[in-house]
C-alpha cells in the first residue's frame, strides 16, 4: 500500500490510546486505520458486540478485554472501563478502545476522550463505518434517496413509551418526514414503534428491522410501524439489530439481485 | 492480513461495477475493503472531491475520469455517468464509480444501483466513512453526547431559502433538538442559517463549519446561526466543507490537545 501518512508513527512513543471504529460487523468494513492501530496494540478493551473476525485480527500477544454490557449479563461500568484505559496508557503501553460502529455515534466516545484529556493521555479517534448507514444497506436499504429521504436522522431507543419530552421529539421528528434509524433498538421495538405512532407518524409507514447486518447471519424483516414487532417477535431474531423507517424501506424491492440472495437468509448479501 | 472473506473473489468474472464510498478524504480512512477493490480497477469513475492522495492509489494501468461536478465547471449528467458504468462493465471491465464519503448518504448512489441492476449488470457496494461523521469528529466534535445530542440528522442544502416545505420542514427539525450536519453547504451557508431562524431556531445556536476535514489542510471556523456565515465569509474557506449546528459544537472546547494542532491551520488534526 502506498499511503500518505501525516501522522506520529505508530512505532514512537507509546502510552496512548486510540479510539478506533469497528463499523458494523465485516472485517473488510474496518478501516485501514483501524487495522493497522488494531495489529499493533498490546491492549484491546472491546465492546460486547464486535464480531470474532475483528477480534481475530488482534495480536495473540496483546491483553484483550471484553468490557461491554451484554443483556442482563456482566458489564463494566464507564468508570471502570475509563479507569482501566487509564492504567494501560499511563504503563506506556498501545491501547486500543474498539467500539461498534462509529465511537461518536451512540458510542460514549467522547466521553472517554474527556476522561484522558483530563488524566493528560493522548487519544487519537479513528472514526469507523456506522451501522446506522451500512447495515440498511447491506439489506438493500439507501438511507437517502431522491424522492424518498432528503435526510436521514440516527436515534437510540432510550426512554421510548415513558417519556413526553421524547414523544414531542419524535413527533417533530416524524412530521419532519426523513428517514429514522434506530440503533440497539430490538428488545424496545413495541415501545418505539407504538411511541412513533403515538406521537402522529403513520401506521402504514414502512419499516424494517435488520439483524446482524453486514455478517454472513444477516436477517431482514419488512413491515410498517404498525406490524412490525410482531413480524420480528414471530422471526426470532437476534440482536444486534437496527429498526430503519421510511419511504426508503420500499425501495428495496428495486434491487432483485439482492433481494434474491437475502431471501436464503443464510447467504452472504450480495453486495457484501 | 487475516481477513475472512466470504465474497466472490476479485479475481473472479469482471463485467461488474463495485460501488464505492472513498470516504472523507484521509486515504488511510478508505475501508480495507475499498482499498482492495481500488487496487484492482480496471476503470474508475469518480466524483470531483476524490483526494489526490487517493486518488494516488488507482493503478496507472486503469482508465481514471472525473465526472464530478465542480462549481461552474464541466460536469457529465447523470445519464452520462451511467451510460459509461454499462459500457465498461458490459465490456468485462471491474469498473469502480468511486464517490465521496458513502455512496447512500446524499451520493445518488441507489440511483445507480437501479440502473444497473436494470441493465443486468452486477453491482456491489462498498459502504464508506461519511463525511457528516467523520469531518465533525476531526474538528473535535462528536455528533452525539449525553447530554448535548441524543440525536444527530444529516441533511443536505438543496431548496434552502426558498421553499416553504423546506421551512417547515427544518423548523420541525430545529424543534427535535439533535444535532443537524449539513453537507455541501458553503455557498448555501448564510441561507440555509437564515431559514433555520427563520424557521425558529434560535440565533445563538452554536454553529461549526470545517473545511477539507480529515486533510492536512483543514481548517474550522466556530460561531452561532447568527454569526457564522459572516465568519466564514472572513475567513476564505474553501469547499468542501459542511455546517454542523447544535450544542456539540460547544465539546470542541473539551479537547485541548485537538484544538491546540487545529489552531496552527496547516498542521494535521491530532486525531488523525
Amino acid at each position: 500500500m502506498n499511503l500518505q501518512i501525516h501522522r506520529q508513527d505508530l512505532g514512537g512513543p507509546a502510552g496512548r490510546v486510540w479510539l478506533v471504529g469497528a463499523g458494523p460487523g465485516d472485517p473488510e468494513l474496518l478501516t485501514v486505520r483501524a487495522l493497522r492501530v488494531l495489529q499493533q496494540a498490546q491492549v484491546v478493551l472491546h465492546d460486547a458486540l464486535i464480531s470474532a473476525p475483528i477480534l481475530a485480527l488482534v495480536p495473540a500477544t496483546a491483553l484483550c478485554l471484553d468490557v461491554g454490557k451484554v443483556g442482563g449479563g456482566p458489564s463494566t461500568s464507564q468508570a471502570e472501563i475509563n479507569a482501566l484505559l487509564l492504567v494501560h496508557a499511563q504503563a506506556g503501553r498501545r491501547v486500543v478502545r474498539l467500539k461498534g460502529g462509529d465511537p461518536f455515534v451512540f458510542g460514549r466516545g467522547f466521553e472517554e476522550v474527556i476522561a484522558l484529556q483530563e488524566a493528560g493521555v493522548p487519544v487519537e479517534v479513528v472514526p469507523g463505518i456506522t451501522s446506522a448507514v451500512a447495515v440498511p444497506a447491506a439489506a438493500g436499504i439507501p438511507v437517502t434517496h431522491r424522492g424518498a429521504a432528503t435526510h436521514v436522522t440516527f436515534l437510540t431507543a432510550t426512554g421510548a413509551g415513558d417519556d413526553d419530552a421524547l414523544r414531542t421529539q419524535w413527533g417533530h421528528l416524524s412530521q419532519a418526514g426523513g428517514t429514522l434509524v434506530f440503533l440497539m433498538g430490538l428488545r424496545r421495538l413495541e415501545a418505539i414503534a407504538t411511541t412513533l405512532v403515538g406521537a402522529g407518524a403513520s401506521p402504514e409507514r414502512p419499516a424494517a428491522v435488520v439483524s446482524k447486518g453486514t455478517t454472513p447471519d444477516q436477517r431482514v424483516v419488512v413491515g410498517t410501524l404498525a406490524t412490525i414487532a410482531a413480524l420480528v417477535d414471530a422471526a426470532g431474531l437476534p440482536s444486534p439489530a437496527l429498526l430503519v423507517v421510511g419511504e426508503v424501506v420500499a425501495l428495496r424491492e428495486q434491487w432483485p439481485s439482492l433481494l434474491s440472495v437475502l431471501d436464503c437468509e443464510s447467504e452472504r448479501p450480495a453486495w457484501a
